[in-house]
């Protein structure tokens, strides 16, 4: 049997329903005291505990200690689980109001909803491809005036000699502009940092980022990915397209905008969790369609990522989506390079065409790309682990904002001082093509009609070097240059990954990747006389780079998709997929990927796909949390405002009871009830007054819910009198009356998969006569991960 | 409120547990008679029916009258579901037994289960690959012989005069070849006709279609396949490749033959319908894989067509049998083509590869791919309806074996003989290239030096036709010898597809898109006059193939990845998508697509994606079937094996219930026992004789189960004395303890939601304290479907 290590938290847990200092049961069956809150109005508040007793006295003693206790901030560890995030509801809450709406709808008014479905995608893709477009025009005109200012005074200061000069003026030039970057992020927006994908995964996976689809972020992560690219970071901005796109979808899908406080009307139906996620999905997936020109990537990306349940109908809304963004990108550009309807720009990224005699590998070549696939997987491996301590040191010295401004500027000097180093220190002078193709040819310290190849590679968006590594004539580089330009790039990219700018890391890794895959290619033909296949280095700098980027984020299907859509060749499939599953496999063997590990470091309770795989011995029973606050069907409102302005349980489902029968019999499970109903409930004082008839109120609509999503007021906003506190509400009509349940007994497994595939928020443990007895929420199952030694348990934490 | 238009079938109903004669409540909430059967041993039986009286007189009344009136034969019609499919159990069975396992089992032997299963995608992988690679290599061969025979004939007899002795040699062999492939076919494994896609769909979406996946289906579709392609016949090879994959992977996953009585003792593990459907999703991958060269693709084809939920690790592994099996077909096509080593035959199909400038499309090329894509749909539907009432035909009069040899034999005899009036009458005369790269040239009518380009059309296997429409230099067509072709092909393969050979429909669908759509360039070449773009008629084959293809199967995602990796070229990604989509919806307009026709003619209740979209109103309540027949935890053997061989009857699953207390109440749910478990159960004799001590018997284990998995024995064949009728038999262990369940106010949407995301068989519905009031299974929801007039229920009947 697998070994467990118990880490039971004891400071206040404040999850989705949970008791603040509640334990879990111990695994042997014996009982941790339980503490329990008593609240007021006890007969009307169930608190339905474990079958076994439970000793009043210790609880209440162990309750005060966790009273104490709080806030025991506990130091950052990856074996946490932090309780401040919120569950989406996947599942729709089909109460009466929700299921009579439905009902009055008819078939033509779900027709309506399709085709409006379809043009939020085609205007989700519309839109996420003019902000690949913007992004892509702006880093393009700005990075322009950047390489002229610093040729002519490079030039001019050459001359003279005075290059501290050039080298200053380089370096400064780019940390003022990446400060720009800093600071928006830093002190404006910190969500909008790094790439967005751990995020959009978590949003996905379900978990509730707070602020992670918002207008301004979007407006943040825009500018500051210019400013990032532009201010000579390794970046790239490819990885934010994918936040940016699944913010766009969040917004367009509403039909109005929060921070805008403008509401035009439409699409109210889709203002729910559910609906808002399949649009996120299909907005990532334009994200990645614009980024690299690879609508099924995309289609597969989301998936990969997000999807719990395949629905046909969906996959081609994602697909429709891609399709409008990368073929929206596509037109737009080539009007901008004044080439209308020249449709060869499918994405920010073009890897250029692998064709002709280049493109055909040979058997004996696969076991060679095996060996690129594990040198990448090792190198990935390497740089996780490198950023995995840099970000834990950031965790804990570099958190106040002007820190992580300053800090992101030492970097761009630092890359510029590198850069502007290696530069003058390699001699390798290549002559300029005689179209001069090269378009930033900086000559420096070379003959006239010679330019510097190592200043190229500094000074060339990171795109395009990307693109020469691949298809640049061999002879072109410089192995040495190569081989100095991977390391400090190495280096210079695992840096930089985790400051506070708007930045990715696919275009850095890639361009490691490709960089040392082309030293492989070319080391080849050395050693081999035959030159004839041998002699394309371009080819082994593309398995490079794929390995280089699997190594680091672990994405096998959708990474090989969006690489041959990227390349524009299929021949190069197998052996992408060969290197990827390679370098997961190797990489894995070390290290998490790169998002997974940051996941992990914000300590997100992350569902995966299946329970781990030895945990069949676990059963609801002992999973679930309880006692479970529980809400009569009838309740007073001073009850139920006690229960919501609890500050140390925070609850935010309660299943609704109903007692059956006058006898003692225990109260039945008749439903479930949401804390952001109950706040809408209160707000609109849905109140009965005892003994008499009801209040006249205007009946609730779903719309009154539906306006107040997703931001729906805190509990302290609302005020209710000492008389209405003495009201009754009715909460049959709001409650969802068919939650799903599950006995005691079943493993948690089948919990698991339940949970996992319906996209649920709580789920209620029912014994053998429908009465709760638990309930069993993300948190309760993200808990238990296969460690090195067997399952474990992490800790619930408030962090 | 939507209408919904009753047809409720009164003839036997045999579902997954239903009563004979059973009816369906009415939706006002009157209570149709419901006939119940009165068993024996009432006491022990529970007959929980619902809370309505219900009048016993009438019952059993109309219980006699179902009785009188059966087998009552329902004539042919899409409007029925018939009731003899059973369904499979996607749902673990998580019993004592089944637990106790898991628990016993550490984490390196789930390990080392994780890395069988990679293993047994490999073989997967392999042994379909070289399936490909014989039917490829068979059908090549015996086709040379085919064409030297006719060919030497036609030359001697073109000179004597004596054509008809050409024709009736030529048809004659065709139909012979054809006859030896239908008399396998219908005499040997009727299910092996067609493509199999249609069983393959229904198999992933949980339908059990008897002896789809069994050895003898595998040898009979190779074989059949061959001769149906040698013999001349409108097919293709790849469509039956998937059902291969997935008779090979249902095959090896087992570790063992049913049919061929060989027992390795490996992957017993695996001996469960989930884990054989996840492997058979894999053998369609890898299948699809090897037909077209499209790893990708296929794992999309699978995911489109069978995955309810996305797992990822699941997926992994089906991408890499995809993977293995195209390698394995490309590397051993290598050696059979002389070229070791030279990986360039990915697929069966090759579309060659277009590059260069005619890749290049242009934005106003857009809307005429637009209109194709429409055109492409009208034509698919158009063939799919004719073929609809073929089918109809068929069934109705042409289901005797030797008629269907002889109607196949007769499309051989067809086929030849138009195919060589075609050529007679036409003088589409072209030169011999100069490197003389056709393979079967037919000078037939035309000077020395030319060949007969109809005759290359027909005579050529229609894989190289595809290619030779899609990469012929401009000029090589004729338009009228185009037009001609696509007119009789359309008509030819439309008559073809449905007869008693293994054959596939897509190679004739792109055949005949690839031959108008060319005819669209060559027209759009002439109408305009620079032709620079225009040029390339090849593009257009393309698109036409794509649309016409589109258009008869109306798959999107995976048939967009499916011709990007074929074409080997991502240029066309978007035209291809746009194409496939118009396809689609100007399709769906007037019929399904080809496969859903059939799974209808075949009334296979499939589960869609979603409820349809106007159920919201049907409640469990309504859908369920009641009353259902219970179990006691610990029944009398007699009671289990009356209810067992109750024909009319044929429950598979039956919820176990227990007495809470002494009193009257009445009993509640603790478990859910199938059929086959308990026939095991019976076999095993573990019984327990009243009022004495358990009976000696051998503990039953996992094993038992798996040993008798997948064909159970009959309960007729079981014999039960007298004697062993008075025992007992506890089925605690063996029923799973936590069956999912529902409240039976859940509506239906969200019923089939939890049912089709877990890929249940049975799901209870319980009221609020856990009494068994009804029991969903996959025809009560399979039931309900939108058609012209809103929602409609299909009939249920014995066929």
């Amino acid at each position: 049997m697998a070994n467990i290590t118990k880490k039971v938290s004891w400071s206040s847990r404040t999850d989705e329903f949970g008791q603040a200092g509640e334990g879990t049961p111990l695994l042997n069956g014996s009982e941790q005291p339980r503490p329990s809150r008593q609240l007021s109005g006890r007969g009307s508040l169930f608190q339905i505990g474990r079958l076994s007793t439970v000793d009043l006295e210790e609880e209440i003693t162990s309750d005060e200690d966790s009273l104490r206790g709080r806030p025991k901030e506990i130091p950052h560890n990856e074996k946490l689980l932090s309780l401040k995030y919120e569950s989406l509801d996947y599942d729709n809450i089909e109460n009466q109001l929700f299921l009579e709406e439905e009902r009055r709808m008819s078939y033509m008014g779900f027709r309506c909803l399709e085709i409006s479905r379809w043009v939020i995608c085609g205007l989700i893709g519309l839109l996420t491809g003019l902000i690949a477009c913007f992004i892509d025009i702006g880093v393009e005109q700005l990075a322009r005036i950047k390489f002229h200012v610093v040729k002519e005074n490079i030039e001019k200061f050459t001359e003279v000699g005075g290059l501290s000069i050039s080298l200053i003026l380089w370096a400064v030039l780019n940390s003022a502009i990446v400060m720009m970057g800093a600071i928006i992020v830093a002190f404006f927006e910190p969500i909008a940092a790094g790439s967005g994908i751990p995020q959009i995964k978590c949003f996905l996976n379900g978990v509730k980022i707070p602020r992670v689809v918002r207008l301004k972020t979007l407006v943040v992560k825009v500018c500051g990915v210019i400013c990032s690219v532009v201010g000579g970071l390794a970046v790239g901005k490819e990885g934010p397209m994918i936040h940016s796109g699944a913010v766009v979808a969040a917004g367009v899908s509403q039909g109005r905008s929060t921070s805008l406080k403008r509401d035009f009307k439409i699409f109210e139906y889709f203002r729910r969790d559910t609906e808002k996620r399949d649009f996120v999905s299909a907005g990532a997936a334009a994200g990645v369609s614009a980024a690299f020109g690879a609508p099924v990537g995309g289609v597969l990306f989301s998936l990969e990522e997000g999807a719990s349940f395949w629905n046909q109908m969906l996959t081609w809304r994602i697909f429709f989506a891609s399709m409008i963004s990368t073929f929206t990108l596509n037109f737009f550009l080539s009007i901008y390079h004044n080439n209308p309807g020249d449709l060869s720009n499918p994405g920010l990224i073009n890897f250029g065409r692998f064709e002709g005699d280049s493109v055909t590998y040979n058997l004996y070549e696969i076991p060679l790309f095996i060996a690129m696939g594990a040198i990448g997987g090792l190198l990935g491996a390497l740089f996780n682990v490198l950023n995995y301590w840099l970000t834990i040191f950031r965790i804990r010295y570099v958190h106040r904002p002007c820190l992580q401004v300053m800090e992101a500027m030492l970097v761009a000097a630092v890359t510029a001082t590198v850069s502007f180093t290696m530069i003058y220190f390699s001699n390798d002078c290549q002559p300029l093509g005689p179209d001069h193709t090269e378009e930033y040819p900086l000559q420096l310290f070379c003959a006239d009609g010679e330019y510097n190849s190592m200043a190229t590679t500094f000074f060339n968006l990171p795109e395009r070097s990307v693109r020469s590594l691949f298809h640049n004539q061999p002879g072109t580089y410089n192995p040495l240059t190569l081989g100095l330009f991977t390391l400090t790039y190495f280096f210079l990219a695992c840096w930089t990954y985790g400051l506070a700018v708007s930045a990715g890391v696919f275009i850095p890794s890639l361009l490691i990747g490709a960089a040392w895959g082309r030293l492989c290619g070319i080391m080849l033909a050395t050693i081999t006389s035959n030159g004839s296949i041998w002699a394309d280095p371009g080819k082994y700098a593309l398995i490079g780079a794929a390995a280089q980027l699997g190594g680091i984020v672990r994405m096998t299907l959708s990474l090989t998709v969006i690489m041959v859509e990227a390349t524009g060749n299929v021949t190069y499939g197998l052996p992408i997929m060969l290197v990827l599953m390679t370098a997961k496999i190797v990489g894995d063997y070390f290290e998490e990927g790169l998002y997974d590990i940051h996941i992990k470091l914000q300590s997100v309770p992350f569902l995966h796909w299946e329970a781990p795989a030895t945990s069949h011995w676990l059963m609801a029973r002992e999973v679930m949390s309880s006692p479970v606050t529980c809400l009569n069907r009838i309740e007073k409102v001073g009850t139920i405002v006690d229960i919501l302005s609890n500050t140390s349980t925070n609850h935010n489902g309660f299943p609704v009871v109903v007692q059956v029968s006058d006898n003692d019999e225990p109260a039945k499970l008749c439903g479930l009830i949401l804390r952001s109903q109950l706040i809408v409930l209160l707000k609109h004082k849905v109140f009965v007054e005892l003994a008499r008839s009801r209040l006249t109120h205007r009946k609730l609509q779903l719309k009154d819910f539906r306006d107040a999503y997703p931001r729906f007021p805190p509990i302290q906003s609302i005020h209710v009198s000492q008389d209405e506190r003495e009201c009754m509400m009715d909460l049959t009509e709001f409650m969802n009356p068919t939650p799903y349940t599950v006995p005691q007994e079943t493993s948690l497994p089948r919990v698991f998969k339940l949970f996992r595939a319906l996209g649920l928020r709580h789920l209620v443990v029912v014994d053998d006569v429908n009465r709760v007895v638990g309930l069993v929420t993300r948190k309760d199952l993200a808990r238990y991960h296969l460690g090195k030694h067997g399952l474990e348990e992490l800790q619930l934490a408030q962090t």
